[in-house]
């Protein structure tokens, strides 16, 4: 399924130099741990930096930084995750699926399917859904009446997009239901993971800006914008009406209250809570990192009266 | 696909007064800022009151305390988000689909549907279920075997009802599953949000009385048992045998405890952790707000020790 | 379905005494309280010891001390919970679905499946997966090319196995896909609850040794490695390339950290982030319990500026 690159060819594809000897042959990636003399590696994160010194790999794709000792064949990279994916992409291409619908997908025939398109078995595709060209869509996964999708979008197996939204009102000891009258937009090039949900707007839509990454389970109620090339790690959750700004980074697990706004370039840490606007770049966060339960116990224990013992010491302080 | 109505029409179907032209006419719904002329708008969160001055918008639903010097048609209502959702229902109740079994539904004969239900492509029902009249079952969603619905309930994309329950008891040195043999029964007017799981109970059923309302990815474990009009956000997890009551709200990425009780008309505020019985009504949270990282690193550092901070400050006070 | 077993029959079947007519007669189970003079029941978890007393049960499945004054007939049992356990799986047996593949479902030609193996409905099962005996795929569930399972693994139903992790280098002002070159490895007797979703490795796989259970929406990322017996809560996330040991117990929503490493025997208490390794066996956690919100406001004000009233406190003292 791979084919087989020089190291000549691979620092020329990433525009990038090398060290070695440039015939050197790889035909397929490896961790550096596991590698053999056909394979080409990286070093990004690190925390793998022990393993170079032992690694079999044909190349290493490193940061001139860590070269030191080394003396196998490399590419020097700026940024060793990224030629990586480069060469990644450029090794395994032959193995991306050919367009194709699969007879087992449920396609409504009033819909728009650009070229190029996969749609696996299981997919639900309804009625007035558009699709542009060479979008994947998983096994399984289902695009709700009116869903438009922009160009390369990979819809993961499960997602449901255009779901209605979450839209009740009161009436005295009952709920009724608000009509969820918006759609679902998605923009170019973005990638929507297993078992994620994105919900249709009440009245307009929810949009997805291009190059937006949302991994598994990520819970997008109506309304919600996300500005493009924003990221969010698996089980974020967001509330309806809040807008995200580009270039932002949510880690797992955390939570983005309703009605709300982040800017551009925001970084949230793991397992936070945000229900206030955030107006500047930069990072926050409130996720609480576990320690042995002995401890966390009577610190929680603490935390639960803390009002009243800091109101105790401070009062205490003045009575002196 | 939707009808044209006139203020005079919209007031009477909603029993609450008018001001201006009997006759202005709405066929559409918008929000204030891109309704015309032709469109119903409403104001009910207040962070919206700055757009009632520029709005166009042909009808505005508003309380009386907002009119102002608002000089377009409006209807006056107590609760404008309840009359926006009757007149939405209104307008748009001709495009509600009418009853149908999809072909590529996948339906066990041993089945009871009732009339007016709508199960769409890719949905599985499982031998035994009971489906009640006018229920809507969205696509690629799983009713497993027995599982029982009332009336007018909705089941959206991917939600799983009915899967084993999480139940294990441990032998020495590895796990023996715990047959789930109850069911899950599903009252009248419930919404189950997409790709949300309820899982059937170990010995009896997991309960979910009338006018039950969970968003997406909710996770409602084995032999809960949830009051009517009680509604959970996106991303809420219920643990086995736990009792909720009527009319609680449950806010996003919230997780309560097993085998405990919480009492009607309880309010748990977002990513708060209940691990105890709430035997009053009341407003209930834990949730932590996100703040500028550098910040919370101290802070954190602070919690993880606050227990022996708090004993030095408080024995040196009586040192002196 | 179920068949009739005498008190003798049980109390040799679980290798335990008994207490009690030996020809009691039972067919099927029941908690305490619902129980009728053909059901077994079982005490457990001591808050239903107040049920005893009461209960009609035919057989009772307890430990030695809690026999006090009960009467009836009962199984004397060190761990009531899997001598239940045992007992249900021997009562049921006979419900059990026979192997078949739905017609109704996708399997890929190039698949390998085991004898005995029941695959529902709408699953789909692409090429290069292969299914050992006595495997459980339920409705809806995907898994993903390539993806190997062991023997009697049940799968429940929306669970994907097998999506793309989220793999994604930065390219100056856009996200590069990383191809997700690995698997995902399954081994005996695992259970996957309805919607996880468990993504393949990036280059090398994502591994569940035998017997790991993992309950509904929880979100395993590319190249995890999950230890033999180690059991999941619902809403648990795990990042990237974390390795968790055998034994291990992770309760609900809790949220593990990419890169990271678990020792076996690890305890994580519900709603904890675990961000850095932890290396000895024993409890953790950080969860926050609700309290009255009014309560925690005051609280939650307090640890935001939790440095700077300590750093006060702490400083006025040496002042003095």
């Amino acid at each position: 399924m791979a084919a087989s690159f020089t190291l000549a060819q691979l620092a020329k594809h990433c525009s990038i130099e090398y060290t070695g000897a440039a015939d050197t042959c790889i035909d397929k990636v490896a961790t550096l741990i596991s590698a053999d003399a056909d394979a080409l590696s990286f070093l990004a994160n690190p925390i793998y930096h022990k393993d170079l010194a032992n690694t079999r790999a044909g190349i290493v794709i490193l940061s001139a930084d860590k070269l030191g000792d080394y003396r196998g064949a490399a590419l020097i990279s700026d940024n060793p995750q990224l030629d990586y994916a480069r060469i990644a992409n450029l090794i395994y291409q032959g193995s991306r699926p050919q367009a194709f619908i699969h007879p087992q997908a449920s396609i409504d025939p009033d819909t728009t399917i650009g070229n190029g398109v996969c749609i696996a078995a299981g997919v639900v595709v309804e009625a007035g859904v558009s699709i542009g060209n060479d979008c994947r869509i998983d096994a399984n996964a289902t695009l709700c009446h009116g869903v438009n999708l922009g160009e390369r979008v990979i819809i993961h197996s499960g997602a449901v997009i255009g779901a209605d939204g979450f839209g009740l009102a009161f009436d005295q000891d009952h709920w009724v239901k608000i009509p969820q009258l918006g759609s679902v937009i998605i923009g170019d090039d973005c990638e929507i993971g297993a078992n994620t949900t994105i919900d249709r707007g009440a009245i307009e839509d929810t949009v997805l800006e291009n190059d937006v990454r949302l991994d598994n389970l990520v819970q997008i109620a109506h309304n919600v914008k996300i500005g493009a090339h924003t990221a969010m790690a698996g089980c974020v959750g967001v509330a309806g009406s809040t807008t995200i700004g580009k270039y932002c980074m949510i880690a797992g697990a955390s939570g983005i209250g309703g009605h709300i706004e982040i800017a551009d370039h925001v970084t949230i840490t793991a397992m936070s809570m945000v229900t206030q606007s955030i107006l500047e770049p930069g990072h926050y966060g409130s996720g609480v990192e576990a320690q042995p339960h002995a401890d966390w116990r009577k610190n929680l224990a603490r935390l639960r009266r803390l009002d009243k013992t800091i109101k105790k010491l401070l009062l205490r302080k003045r009575d002196k």
